[in-house]
């Protein structure tokens, strides 16, 4: 292994910098040279990259984004662009490719790595915390406190106003950063889209809330659990009462990374160029029970990973 | 002055508890009772109150929101509302009111105070900042540095995605918030409702910021500018390029106050005691000139506060 | 199960409050009476308690501390102390009592177990970490996320000023702290109780990074590794240049609880309600390999508990 | 005007960066060319800087400390140090000079101002607010928010444990810092090197305290004060209490400027440059009466600033 790749790709999410920096500074201990390709897939299509040395690495441990930026490519998703790809990484002798992102971007590591000899391992990075293989993901946690935070501040107009609020964070398709900052938030009402359940249930939970003296509720629910607004506005016909409806923005994916999110950084940058060096690809670093595991590219990228559900009941008890 | 009430009234704004705190123990060193009516004017009407001591203002100087809640009062307007606060105030011998809030509380206030024996003096606490005879209303300085702080970690996802970034903050009718904010947080087109542009000014300031090498912007808009979406539409048209928009919702107003906000507050409630102690009313307490100053509650509450223009100008001129 | 105690004892850590609230709700779900013991130990031992019900521990899932005070005992260690402890149980029908902290607290637990038919169960708690059973404890991300915004802020410094800064953090007898806090802050020396260098390793560092172009450093020191300031001196005579002491105090120990030390008190407390229903005690409930576990309270406080001195050498590598 | 020299001097503040991204733009748009001197006045006795351009002091306005560095310059007070100052000067044609810094680099200023043709302009930029001329320096703001959010977190414990705590703050001569974040954070004592109170004092506000059920308390202390530890002995002696010293360190001088910190920067920095257009110089740039004003650069470093001590005296009272 002489020469590594990175490439950061997908929605950015807090803790890739510290990735990119472990990955760089592993690598150079162990004799590689490191190149970042730039802007996610374009880098690899339009052969833009810069070298990587733990110089140039220093001083983004803390900082949010990802230097080698990162953009939607849909050209990369054809047959001639995976093709193009592969060719960067031939021309420029890249033994082993670290990608940097979420599932999204590891299914196209997955297509790449079938028509390449490079090899390809993934770093999970994603506030969503969505892939299959990791028990968390890089950014998560920053992403889950972030929106703590904002719903701790929302409360203290809740309870001022006796109001019930809405407070939709991201989360298109999964529940996740929904029930983590749910849970930790005390939100009287958590909706993911892993549990549909009706407008009625909603309304008698407010209802029993009411009845035991809580004068406001908060409800965290995820993007991808329907209209927001118009649950807001049944709740307002069905009680009275006035709801607010706050939507979390794109805040929830900056910001530096909490310690957590940058020690997994380090943690699956290092395992990640351990692999390498091993001469293993087509995997995914991950947590798993606790310690640092590996999971092959395929499955991670075609598996669902299970919503704890449980969870979501111990929250439903917590905030009586 | 024997017994002073207190109010909160109008959208909570952090630093309302700090300022409760201060009212309450400068007049009780003064010997004064002090009673904290609940629920904004509703208090007035259904004389619902509960008397407030050094001790029960303990902890709650760090605190967002109020403890002695708000709600609007749409029956407070009313001749007959007037006329129930009147005797509210009456009935319990209450000789000043502090009323806590914004324009819309003051202009209560000023109402009441020609219905009524009781002396009134009026605490600005907002954060929209637009209360004429203060150049700044306690919460304010908490709601900017909010703002801020989520613009910066937006301006991650800007940069790694090289996009734009429409960021709408609070401001129904002024831009004092959208104006701090942006200056501060070194936004590249700042939208105020005082100062009215045209779609292809922003289009021009940002081919500007493009030809000069800047891959992404960030535009913080208040939202009483017009419809915020629209004008990220409007500019994904004329550019190709994806642009987001992201509002900052009711977390402007909650969280504990920052330094400056409990300074005002100390400084506000200790300055409307010493009014009332006095036998001054129809006075709103203010910063004036980075003096604590006084002005007539009804000019405060029918004079419009200026925005200042230069400053604008100045913001355009930072961020190139 | 009918009654059950609660008591915080030793050193507070955020989420304290947070478990209070776990207990309390899911007891109440399961039809207990709660009852919770004030100032530690010298609850049990002078009978001072409030019961607690869901709505009085309402809105404290985000405030650091414990509202059930925590103070030293030494008269709780004595025979008799003991004695009295077991009789305040016994007096008020506690079937089951939880104790919410650290080693000591989980020594004097064992120690009143053996003297008492009432089940004691412990929940881990403490910025230390350093309890054997439990992966973590609630507590301890807040304190790395506290010290580790506290060590981004004094780089903004050292860098500014190319110097050395040695900041220490809490932990007399472990490192833990000190090394989760400095491999995610990126330090360049990390010093813990665990692992004794010479101070020679340390200039050695500190000339290598200078060699390699680093013009400022931070070590992160354990309180425990000796005197801070006496190896501030070393450097400075050593290397001439100007080095600077930061003691992280207090503040280590309280704040809002982050989300992950809120959920692990969710989780904790939850499991230790479920434990004490079944008739289980004498044990210490805890995160083992990523899930909720049981250990024997005998062994968790007789059992040290390891450092992860690879992770040492990771956080090594890193800082280069 | 066609050359503008800029220097950081003495120790860092949060904003510094905010200011000479502010300098280097105002300046730009008015055709100067900017250079910034590296390392306070080492910069101009090594004629060491690097040319600034408004691409150059991008992604500078959040981030704390200087990117120009600064350093303690003991050759440059003296008269051959003056004199290689000024010879760098007219080397490089540099018409104005911005001095960013304290007192101390004021003093330095102005004794190179009666040396040199370039006319001197000072932003005044400290975390201790000592600066007479000015009613808040750049970083005091900041220094502030930092102290009281660490203050806030250290009360958890201090009312958790019912124990006096002794914060200190920084401040060796002045107790600016100490006043302000001692009546924001509810301090119940406050000293300050202004008013030497004895020790009976501090006793008897304790006892009175604990007289009202207060149980436990805050001091914040300045630095100049004396010895705190001493300080917590006495009172530890004498009511037989625990007492804990906390001393807040150097994370007071770095970390993101918060929006005020920001907005002076822009101010400061913009009427700086106006100043040297129009051939003014020998000034220091400040607010007055809520107004930037200028102040000669000789009043200015030989002018005792006042401390407010009615704010001291409201501290007290609202502390009760």
């Amino acid at each position: 292994m002489k020469t590594l790749g990175v490439v950061t790709s997908g929605g950015d999410a807090p803790g890739m910098n510290a990735s990119i920096r472990a990955v760089t500074r592993v690598a150079h201990s162990r004799g590689m040279k490191v190149i970042g390709f730039k802007r996610g897939w374009e880098g690899l299509l339009a052969n833009t990259f810069e070298q990587l040395t733990p110089r140039s690495v220093g001083g983004i441990l803390e900082v949010g984004g990802t230097i080698l930026y990162t953009v939607r490519s849909p050209r990369f998703k054809t047959e001639k662009g995976i093709e193009k790809a592969a060719e960067t990484l031939a021309t420029n002798n890249v033994d082993g490719l670290v990608v940097i992102g979420g599932d999204g971007s590891f299914r196209g590591a997955h297509h790449l790595s079938r028509n390449t000899d490079t090899l390809v391992v993934g770093i999970p990075a994603s506030i969503d915390n969505d892939i299959f293989g990791t028990d968390e993901t890089i950014g998560f946690d920053t992403a889950v406190n972030t929106a703590v935070t904002e719903i701790d501040k929302i409360r203290d107009t809740a309870i001022s106003h006796e109001r019930t609020f809405i407070v939709e964070v991201m989360g298109r398709q999964r529940g996740f950063l929904a029930l983590a900052a749910g849970i930790t938030a005390g939100a009287e009402v958590i909706l993911v889209p892993e549990r549909k359940i009706r407008h009625t249930e909603i309304f008698e939970k407010l209802e029993q809330n009411e009845a035991k003296g809580k004068k406001s509720s908060i409800i965290v629910a995820a993007e991808g659990v329907g209209d927001n607004r118009e649950i807001a506005n049944r709740i307002r016909e069905r009680t009275g009462a006035e709801v607010r409806l706050s939507v979390l923005g794109y805040a929830q994916r900056g910001g530096s990374p909490t310690a957590r999110s940058r020690l997994l950084a380090c943690l699956f940058g290092s395992k990640a160029v351990e692999l390498l060096s091993k001469k293993h690809g087509n995997l995914v670093v991950g947590l798993c029970l606790g310690k640092i595991a590996t999971i092959s590219l395929e499955k991670s990228c075609t598996t669902r990973k299970a919503l704890d559900l449980d969870l979501l009941q111990l929250a439903n008890l917590l905030a009586t």
